[in-house]
């Protein structure tokens, strides 16, 4: 049976629909077979100036959406612009068209979309959005970064199962460690939501709560997830992304001075620029938003056509790891066995 | 009139009292006279043990403590453990013995000191301890990182006006700007507290409110202050201490694999090895704990006897800057000139 293809949004995000068509052919490609969704005729012509899908490739497909959401629009918008290419794609994916969703466009309107088509899994209150961390010794899972700027305990206690389940599935870890992003290690620090999800965490079953992590646990790599509400997780995700560039920066600058270090830098460059890479963004090219009922995937709006590729093949393996299957079993049976836990207590 | 020494807490910390005294006799040396407080016959000796007091240094005395407060211990222990050298270190400085407080000790045992010892500056609700962030256009100040793990609104505008004093005061930025630390720019991003606080700020009288910025722009520099609650502050703080230097590390660690990158490294040493003094947390050696009314300062528990050293200078800095009558007399204009703002709303 031929996979179903990825629905990528082409129309929202800075580069569109450039990076989206050169992205989908990359994906295509390496076997990835691709729904381009938006302005039909834009899209056909730029498919045909790039001299159409190559021959070896997996399909790529074109459906037509009318309207866009724009970063300036708000995120509810899409309750009713239904011909926005953001709810034409998520229809596609809800009916059987496509097997998983990409968008770099607005993020808000990318999770109002698919909390309002696809629903949560059951008993996931709140979807959250995960990123990798290129920690010290592999990937950390780092969630929520930003889907839930204010959180409760119990949301929390959800972002650690699904973060437990994915760091099992997206970076092979058998029994993962979850650490609760806090100031201090003791169960007592942290702010009201930490201390008040500490003994919560502590009480439920199928994770491996290792307690309290710091922020300099997180490229350390103290635990496989790290679980924080996702007003910290954004401040931490886009504070790593942004120090890694300066400091870059520093150091090009600092090679650039002075002949000795000029030729030291000349020399040196191909191994900094393996350091330089092992922390580039877009090597995931979009973030999985977990807890609905279809793989979704949220981009940078300034993504380009590589991290459109790899985002593409990020979903492709989403799908074919079962992930949101996986998802929906150990969440229903965390939660009734924390459920029938309570009831000893 | 000769200088006042600086009260240091001569006990509390990984490394006392050695780290204490090779500090302070570093410090002595530059001018700087030092009270160095905890048991005196370990004091004395280890004095005695580096030839005494150098003959061209300034003064370094030395007052008993009987008792230290301790990592694992609380807090509130200071109340009752008057002869904690903390305390002891602090009733000198209030009885005018000394100029300010420094303490590599319990962070929170040194908070609790100052708010019992010396009482808050009239009119700030909390204090909150500030840390420099050494961005691409020069130091970042970041308040508050850790004192207050929740804050309210008004909380952070009190951050907001010291943090534009200090700055002003420590880094000579004339007219300094404040971003909000949020997750999105616009005035409606954030968590509650960051939507409550952003109209708040932009009413604020004597500071320059840049409105939001995110995670990435605390490095960029993108304003001269940035303000958050101690929570985010405090993850943000250590994640940014501890990405550099596991970036280093692999920086490190690919500049000694195969003979080109072995010789650029070499030659780059210099170079890299500036960059990475530039993000050194040890420059300043300690915190201040700004909105008390004697100066004190906080510093790593980990601390050496550098760091000793560099705390010592800091607080003679300040001190001679007279940071707390600034930020005394700023407080009471602001919060004045806010009163009656809102009476003529």
């Amino acid at each position: 049976m031929p996979h179903l293809p990825i629905a990528l949004d082409a129309m929202g995000g800075d580069h569109m629909p450039d990076a989206a068509i050169d992205g989908a052919i990359a994906a295509a490609r390496r076997g990835i077979p691709v729904l381009l969704v938006g302005d039909e005729a834009r899209l056909q012509a730029g498919l045909a100036e790039r001299g159409g899908v190559p021959r070896d490739a997996a399909p790529i497909d074109v459906l037509h959406a009318a309207d866009v959401i724009r970063m300036e629009d708000h995120a509810g918008d899409v309750r009713r612009r239904r011909e926005a290419s953001i709810r034409v794609a998520a229809d596609a994916v809800k009916d059987g068209a496509a097997s998983a969703l990409v968008s770099m466009g607005h993020s808000g309107a990318t999770m109002a979309t698919a909390l309002l088509v696809f629903g949560r899994i059951s008993g996931v209150e709140r979807p959250a959005i995960v990123a990798t961390i290129p920690a010290k010794n592999g990937p950390v899972t780092l969630l929520d970064v930003g889907a839930n700027a204010d959180c409760k305990p119990g949301m929390l206690q959800q972002f650690a199962v699904m973060g437990s389940v994915y760091a099992r599935l997206a970076h092979d870890r058998d029994d993962p460690t979850i650490g609760l992003l806090s100031i201090g290690e003791e169960p007592g620090k942290g702010n009201e939501l930490v201390r008040e999800t500490h003994p919560l965490l502590a009480r439920t079953p199928g994770i491996r709560f290792h307690g309290n992590v710091e922020g300099r646990d997180l490229l350390a790599g103290t635990t496989d997830v790290v679980v924080t509400d996702g007003f910290t997780g954004n401040v931490a995700l886009k504070l790593a992304e942004g120090e890694a560039r300066v400091l870059f920066g520093w150091i090009r600058d600092a090679l650039r001075s002075g002949m000795r270090s000029k030729l030291g830098g000349l020399l040196a460059k191909p191994a900094l620029k393996a350091v330089a890479n092992r922390l580039d963004p877009s090597t995931y090219g979009a973030q999985p938003l977990l807890g609905v009922n279809h793989p979704t995937f949220i981009g940078h709006g300034s993504a380009d056509a590589r991290a459109v590729d790899n985002a593409l093949a990020f979903a492709r393996d989403a799908v074919d790891g079962g992930l949101v299957e996986r998802l929906a079993r150990e969440v229903a049976t965390s939660i009734t066995d924390q459920a029938s836990g309570d009831a000893n207590d």
